[in-house]
């Protein structure tokens, strides 16, 4: 059944439960899909479409249940555990990402890093000692490991998203500027800031040559 | 007319002429729909339909011409003229975009970082002396910037965003943690790899659940 749900319904969710957790914090205890839709630029109708994927949530013109909407959003994503993320390639990009404090505390722990570099290999990086990248296989073999990042660079990143999925993991977070094959049944994101910025520039332009 | 054209048309572009620049590199001069979709996990008929709001590229059975079609899409996006940046918030993360490679080489020249924290006022990071936040207006106001990148804490991610917005900047780049409004004509893009891991987590456990 879950899997008939739309990937872009299940990509929206993790906004709305953030969205959730700051009116918790705020000590908000009921949002309408109105206030919540408007808080994140999201249609009212849109929110109630994507959480009735998920059963009946709130009572009309009565508004969502904040704790509940936001348990019941975590259950669902699986934001309720912990999960184990390795990282491959600690050049520039990949040192940021180890040492960013923000996965941690979302439950994203990183438990290994991997550079193919000897003079990386042994370093310690955000609380982590740099593996070699040819202990890779071992260390998903006698670990468990759920998202795999890669952080290396273009040439070689299929390769490690290859040797990613032939050990088992399921998830990738791709930071390389590439966009790799993975089988069907892997999930994988990709972060590219270049990407973003030249998905942009088309309306700057727009706007400035008046076509508005 | 081109106002018609759906985002995630737009969004895709980039993807088409980042696969494009390799294929030319490799000194591949014609790509069928079904190539350039096996290389990016499209179907050709996505691609066909993408492309053909834009005009008639290729010939039927004949594939598409590379370096025209890139030299074509470059145009549609923008990519042939360089655009500035400037960054607001030069923490850890500021940090690590300012001193990333990856922009320089696609056009998108940093011209200017900003920074609240006095300790980091007149600092030097990857070529560019830190300001002070209280410039960004002036600067704004005299100099070109077509793209803010916004990489304060949460809390005040949506003052940066309105005050850019206010200065006239029309593409945000924003990796704050949080959804920020911004005015319809306004774009914006997020870079949130936690948001990313969380989309993902949903299918991981699905596929451990057995729910497959």
């Amino acid at each position: 059944m879950a899997l008939e749900i739309p990937e872009v319904v299940i990509n929206r969710l993790p906004i709305y439960a953030r969205a959730l957790a700051a009116l918790a914090e705020q000590g908000e205890t009921v949002v309408s899909s109105q206030a919540l839709g408007q808080a994140l630029d999201v249609t009212p109708a849109q929110i109630r479409k994507d959480l009735s994927y998920f059963g009946r949530f709130g009572k009309q013109g009565r508004g969502y249940n904040v704790p509940g909407l936001l348990t019941r959003l975590r259950e669902i994503l699986g934001l309720d555990r912990q999960w184990h993320v390795c990282v491959v390639g600690v050049g520039r990009l990949g040192q940021a990402i180890v040492e960013y404090g923000g996965f941690g505390p979302q439950g994203f722990q990183i438990v290994a890093a991997f550079d193919a570099d000897p003079a990386m290999v042994g370093r310690r990086v955000g609380g982590i000692t740099v593996r070699a990248a040819t202990e890779l296989d071992g260390f998903l073999h006698n670990n468990r490991v759920d998202i795999g990042v890669v952080a290396v660079p273009a040439a070689v990143a299929q390769q490690v998203v290859d040797q990613l999925v032939k050990a088992g993991i399921r998830a990738i977070l791709n930071y390389a500027p590439m966009t790799p094959h993975v089988p069907r049944d892997i999930s994988i994101r990709h972060i590219d800031p270049v990407i973003a910025m030249q998905s942009m520039t088309f309306y700057i332009k727009l706007a400035e040559g008046g076509g508005k």
